[in-house]
């Protein structure tokens, strides 16, 4: 795991994980939660501006949740205690079937808390991107992240 | 439907549409997109910060978007063309099971489009609140909203 001490402005991270979205996993999230002609109806998504079947930003939202919890790459994932909130979340590119999407982070700015000894607050940029290295989400995210136990030697 | 010329800063709506949360869902949802203890496993839950399961951050914003898209009081919706982004998301309050959630918003800014001359851009401060008035989740959406079509009089 990464702890605070371990991070600094302009550290960068890609994570291992990869996530492929298939068609019926976007029509059926969509259908749930956000049921736009251009998320669940092929027909009418080739008819609209997006031209096909494109993930519903919620989705999109939550394959990023996703990968950050099951990198399986722990000097990626840093040591949260949890998000305080996001900011700034932004979709460039549609998410089509079959894309296979992945994210990195950087590190643009961090302070120790001031009311628990033992945490730091760190806001990271995120980037979503697809096979082919286009950006398809960026957001911010801040949380609160653990310092380094004492029993534990630096990595 | 409410076009761009409908509305003005400080404007306020609150959607009619309630959201009942149960434990299945939390657990559900969770367990796919967000599986962290106090979202999954009700007896870890009890010993953890929260005292019991809470609703993942991205079961919330889910449920955001899908009180937006189901309020069947047509004169509380926005003719919104596409969302551009949102910012400062924030989680003020567990979300629990059994929580009856409902959406308000409030018009923080607006400006015609330059680009597109049918379009306005439109930014809403929007409220997440429970059965108790609590503020449970608070973001700012920035989306495309039409002016009103010449065939369509003033509502």
């Amino acid at each position: 795991m990464l702890y605070y001490e371990d991070l600094e402005v302009g550290f960068e991270r890609t994570f291992a994980e990869q996530y492929q979205v298939s068609e019926q996993e976007i029509v059926e999230f969509a259908t749930r939660w956000d049921p736009q002609p251009f998320h669940i109806d092929r027909n009418a998504a080739e008819t609209s501006i997006f031209g096909g079947l494109v993930a519903s930003s919620a989705h999109v939202f939550c394959i990023y949740v996703k990968i950050g919890n099951t990198e399986i790459d722990r000097d990626k994932v840093t040591a949260s205690a949890s998000a305080l909130g996001f900011d700034k979340l932004q979709w460039h590119a549609p998410i089509r079937p079959g894309d296979t999407l992945r994210n990195g982070y950087r590190v643009v700015q961090m302070r120790e808390s001031r009311s628990r000894a033992e945490l730091g607050i760190v806001t990271v940029a995120s980037r979503m991107f697809n096979q082919r290295d286009e950006t398809v989400f960026t957001l911010e995210c801040t949380f609160l992240v653990h310092k380094r136990p004492e029993a534990e030697p630096p990595a």
